[in-house]
């Protein structure tokens, strides 16, 4: 655990030295994950609560000639049978989709209707006292499908004759490209690229196919529902985000948003896979129509086949450079797959993220988010930034290979600083990539050579912009001095709920054993997005310091009005309240919190704001490993992650996120991919098939903490979870490379890929 | 359901219509309470969950010699037993005596350490898997007792030679009279009543002896503990006050308030008897020892004998006047059983209400609370009050009589008006003594005679202070226009929870449906007392109306930068947004909502407050009864209870607290009342004894709501549940008294206490 490398500390904090910020203490929620009492969905029982099973659509592509299910409603035991008509009531559907025509796919996407559009689709829902009793009724609905050819590639989705996924998704006026497969295009463009290319001495352009993965939480996908009566429904939900389970919920069904109370459970692992609603739509339903809890838990199997893996995809680069080294073009082309249905857009999220690192004179991104038929794309961790990252830098690399230069020196030439205009128009605040790379070249990793046959080292950097959107905490101080601490955002176990309390103590100048936060639900606390985009110890502790400084503004006009003088004339600091206008008049923050009930009231404030200021992040991953020839296995032998996280508040919490979120990139760069067969059903949807890194596949990752101070948060926090997983797929590729002389343009980069690309598979 | 009689309405309002105070929609909670869904403290079931029981002293008076637990804690499926011993480690003890003092007897009234102070006084608790088990353990328990004769009578209490309870209670400098078996003595004085006696023509003194009775709710008091870790307790409570819990609990094991969530449940009515922690200490000592959930329910019997009944008490009233029917002087001395342990004064308590309706030129108020071996005295509905209304009331209808005047009118030639100082000092606000007077004589009851042999007709008023106290409520506003309500009020079965919503609905000028209450848990919403003293539809209600306008204020803010104009020009009213600087610029509540979230953040607000200008209360009671002359029985016949509610949120609600309350003053009047033996155990422990008044016992109650706005409310609002329980004992009493000519100076008025006044029993 080395201590952070502060990068102009002293001239940052104003000599200013933190309490809480900065050391280590016990996580908040670390004695009961450990001993096994933190509350999942799972544990959730409710009395006479019953168990609610999906049917899925068997077949990637299929018409819905009608769903029958009155033999599964007769069956004995079967209490609830729900399909797409539960959703609205009948009367209520053309209406709807003439005042919100984008609500049809939403729905559709959520009970297939008309089509199924991909295996896994949700055709209907059972409630039953026992889940193999309602399992047993899920045989029972009789469902008349017509099969489809489906779509299964995105460059096939392109094509003139590709069937196609959605018949109303109609070229539109304004929207260039867009239409048939075809859900979103993008463009940017910066300068001349015909003319950056003409400069150029050296160009590389490659092309590389990105597989689909999984998030892969531990936790299943699980949903709680109560509908308790006709204005009131409790949902416990695994989940990122309450308030986007409430939203997705309160549009599906319909009804007001504020009959719906989402109640957080601790979610074992999301890493973006859990920020909608999945079985708490269908749960609701039942429980509303059976009249008892619903209890819903995904198997792994749909956890696979029916969330929201990571969008596979296909990217061509072009980058050209000037003997000296300085990049004169860059384009690329991103085919993502955007699944079944659209979501957000993927081309969107690409095109913001492609040569980031660099200071590009002339470029242009083109992006398309195409459907086929597979499950709707979703978040993972940094989404799209692992896979543009892997193609960037890979040509970057071998730019640099040409050129005779040293990556690293060609990386340091080109790279962006503050003022770069990317190329789709951002221009960077301060932002530490010059910082990031050369401490990433101070380390022991860096400066110890690597040696031995089949061996190489990679490096490779990205970027991730973090996210801010909208956060409330509330704090009320308590008779003996004790502080509750409320926000909206879920701890998805990045103990993100320490981070926001630790930001809270500090600004109270109390110790944080005298915090307590909770996560509260729907009802209870102002809206806050998702955890997510590695927004909430930025954000929800912005939040959390704006209270903390109302609540010390009205502890001083109790101090004042215990004292009978002005409350401009009380200071508060080390937690004591003081005035210039006695030097005897001294109470501590306990003191004063105990006679708060009785000089005015309680003391509880909320702070629900959108912050400004988010500070983006870069990571650089450097890589060791050892290929054996015999087998294309890749061992990997060291790793180490640095990275500007702008400033540390549990340095223990964030070295933590920086080696899981390098186990993910390891796992995406060399064993996990969906794999597919030509009907479009996932072959490998287990733990057994689908291969994550174990402990085996994965040695300690050293990081490496550098703070260049975000200026817009108080104490200089960048978002830290999500840029450490961008880098590794392309660093892992370069090792390999340096390792065996060969490039892979393929992820994941399995034994069988390298064996191929070494010529030993014919 | 007659409408309320607004008084001076046109000018109070100034003209103002209201859209939903004074409406009668259906209650928030009225589907869930009829349809068995709303969850009580019973219903809470917890994985792991086990039982927990309390062993109780079998003697009213008795030293403790020791407490061997060792059997219990070997029984096989007994998984935790505490004693005193729990409550503070051993080390902590002699320290925290030292510091909190008064902190001794509130630990040794939880669980007994020297000794047992009357029968049910808590001695152990143990857990075990089963109820049964638990029970079987307590058998296990050897307490070696030395049994002292008990102290039942408070005029024996007062005896130099009685029995001490607490040796402790030494007399102290500067509290005479305290000492002994006396925890506390007032006395309040104005101007000379030995002269206004001498100034009288007819002076009438009584003595009164009032029974101790139960609050009689249906739930018995139960609880439920989750420690789930170190820093985290959770309880379910059975409770008018999750804070009030959090408090005790805090206070008695003791840990940090911020470490307790007290989540409240559903309470199956309460009526003050619930207002303090009864089993969630217990169970949270047990949950911690055998780290499981630990769910405790009362048997009837021990919400008898150990929670806190209505203070028995002895009065003894003396009043004089002149034969113009003024009156010239009063004095009272009233001695209350404070129970085994000292909680509230009720001495204090009945002071203030002492004489409350009338003008009294001179008086002296003397009040001493009492320790016996009973359990210790609790809030019931309006504390104090029917006990000292029925001993002033029926003395001043005793002098009226004397005097040859109507009740009425001798009443009205003394009533308190604004400006009349009472004998402790208040001066009276704008208060309803004779709007409400009035209205009782304008009622058709009162305009229609009553004939027949051995039926009376009575007539009583009372007032009650109410209560404000702090409270919290926050708003937030959703994207689809929906608003959440959040307190820390419990709704006790008062319909509070729309009472509070309807003010907030019509400050937001939105449709009621729009508003979902909810009740918050200590953690998740700011500080709020009680529900008692009927403060919570006034403070409570403040504290939305103060959230509400803060609110629009924000809504008014986005509607101006929406509009890019200064906000100072948004009006808001008629659930429309618009601008003086522009006619066609208009936006709806929920068109403003829909872009709060990206319009700079969410709009969530709290306000957390004790407001000033709570509104006393007035109620008559007017009762006529037939005595049957053979048994001694009284059959009430008529029954009409008249009130000053300042403003009736939903009239339809406040006519359910007044129909409720009379009903409670009827079992007060003539059945419910502890029976002792002499050693002090209760007779008459279950609801077959214990004789409450049921559906034959009670005719339809007639209310007339009397509106005379409290001016410290924004819409008039006067606590209304408590002032109509406290009349009806006099006013059956002087009904009595019309049927027989024969007057009863104890409660209840039982047939065989009717047959004895009557000379029927010897």
């Amino acid at each position: 655990m080395s201590e952070p490398i502060n990068q102009k500390d002293d001239e940052e904090k104003g000599g200013v030295h933190y309490k809480v910020i900065g050391s280590r203490p016990l996580a908040q929620d670390a004695v009961d994950k450990s001993t096994g009492r933190a509350a999942y969905t799972g544990d959730i029982k409710l009395p006479r609560m019953i168990q609610g099973k999906i049917l899925r659509s068997p077949h990637a592509h299929a018409r819905i000639r009608s769903i029958d299910t009155s033999r599964a409603e007769a069956l004995t035991g079967v209490l609830a049978v729900v399909t797409w008509r539960d959703l609205w009531p009948a009367k209520d559907l053309a209406n709807q989709e003439r005042v919100k025509p984008r609500y049809s796919h939403f729905r559709d996407s959520y009970f297939a209707r008309h089509k199924a559009l991909y295996c896994g689709h949700p055709i209907a829902a059972v409630a039953a006292a026992e889940p193999w009793l309602a399992e047993e009724a899920l045989k029972l609905i009789d469902v008349d499908y017509e099969v489809l050819p489906p779509v299964l590639d995105p460059l096939r989705a392109l094509e003139k004759d590709s069937p196609i996924l959605h018949e109303d998704n109609i070229p539109k006026e304004g929207r260039p490209g867009v239409g048939g497969n075809v859900a979103f295009r993008v463009e940017n463009l910066k300068g001349d690229p015909e003319t950056g290319f003409a400069q150029a001495e050296v160009i590389v352009e490659r092309e590389f196919r990105i597989g689909t993965i999984h998030q892969g939480y531990i936790e299943p996908t699980a949903a709680v529902a109560d509908w308790t009566s006709e204005r009131q429904l409790k949902l416990w939900s695994s989940t990122q985000s309450v308030f986007f389970v409430r939203r997705d919920v309160a549009e599906l069904l319909p009804i007001p948003m504020a009959h719906i109370q989402v109640i957080p459970t601790e979610p074992g692992g999301s890493f973006g896979g859990k920020s909608a609603a999945f079985l708490e739509p269908a749960a609701a339903l039942l429980s509303r129509k059976s009249g008892r809890p619903v209890r819903m838990v995904m198997s792994r199997e749909e956890v696979f086949t029916a969330t929201v893996p990571s969008t596979g995809c296909f990217i061509r680069v072009k980058m050209g450079a000037t003997r000296l080294g300085r990049i004169t073009a860059a384009t690329a082309t991103m085919i993502f797959e955007t699944g079944a249905y659209r979501g957000l857009s993927w081309a969107a999220g690409g095109a913001r993220l492609m040569f980031a690192p660099y200071d590009i004179p002339n470029g242009r991104i083109e992006g398309y988010d195409v459907f086929v038929n597979k499950p709707k794309s979703g978040s993972f961790r940094a989404p799209n930034a692992p896979q543009v990252t892997f193609a960037y830098e890979n040509v970057i690399d071998e730019l640099s290979e040409k050129l005779g230069l040293d990556p690293m020196e060609f990386r340091l030439r080109n790279v962006a600083r503050q003022g770069t205009r990317k190329i789709d128009g951002l221009v960077y605040p301060r932002i530490g990539f010059m910082e990031t790379l050369q401490a990433a070249m101070k380390t022991d990793h860096y400066q110890t050579p690597l040696q031995g046959p089949c061996r190489g080292r990679g490096i490779a950097c990205g970027w991730w912009p973090n996210n801010a959107l909208q956060s409330t905490c509330s704090l009320g101080v308590n008779d003996d001095g004790s502080v509750n601490l409320i926000t909206g955002s879920i701890d998805v176990g990045s103990n993100a709920r320490t981070a926001i309390a630790m930001q809270a103590a500090e600004r109270l100048s109390i110790p944080l054993a005298e915090i307590h936060p909770l996560t509260g639900d729907t009802s209870s606390i102002g809206y806050t997005a998702t955890t997510g985009g590695s927004r909430t110890t930025f954000a929800t502790g912005i939040a959390a310091i704006t209270a903390a400084d109302e609540l010390i503004r009205r502890m001083r006009e109790r101090a004042a009005l215990l004292w009978n003088i002005d409350s401009s004339t009380v200071a508060y600091g080390e937690g004591t309240f003081t005035t210039d206008s006695d030097p005897a008049k001294r109470l501590t923050f306990k003191e004063v919190a105990a006679q708060v009930l009785s000089t005015g009231g309680p003391i509880f404030v909320t702070a629900s704001l959108e912050p400004k200021g988010v500070g983006s992040a870069v990571s650089v991953c450097l890589v060791d490993l050892e290929v054996d020839p015999e087998t294309g296995k890749v061992a990997i032998l060291r790793c180490t992650s640095i990275q500007d996280v702008g400033r540390a508040i549990h340095p223990g919490h964030v070295e933590g996120q920086i080696q899981g979120a390098v186990a993910q990139g390891i796992g995406r760069a060399l064993s996990e991919e969906y794999q597919f067969d030509d009907q479009g059903r996932l072959l490998n949807r287990s733990f057994l098939d689908y291969r994550m890194p174990t402990a085996t596949d994965v040695p300690l990752i050293e990081t490496v903490l550098v703070e260049v101070p975000n200026p817009g948060h108080p104490y200089g926090v960048r978002g830290v979870a999500e840029p450490p997983v961008v880098p590794p797929p392309a660093a892992v590729a370069i090792a390999i490379n340096r390792a065996l002389g060969i490039r892979l343009f393929e992820l994941p980069m399995t034994p069988e890929r390298v064996l191929r690309a070494m010529g030993k598979l014919g």
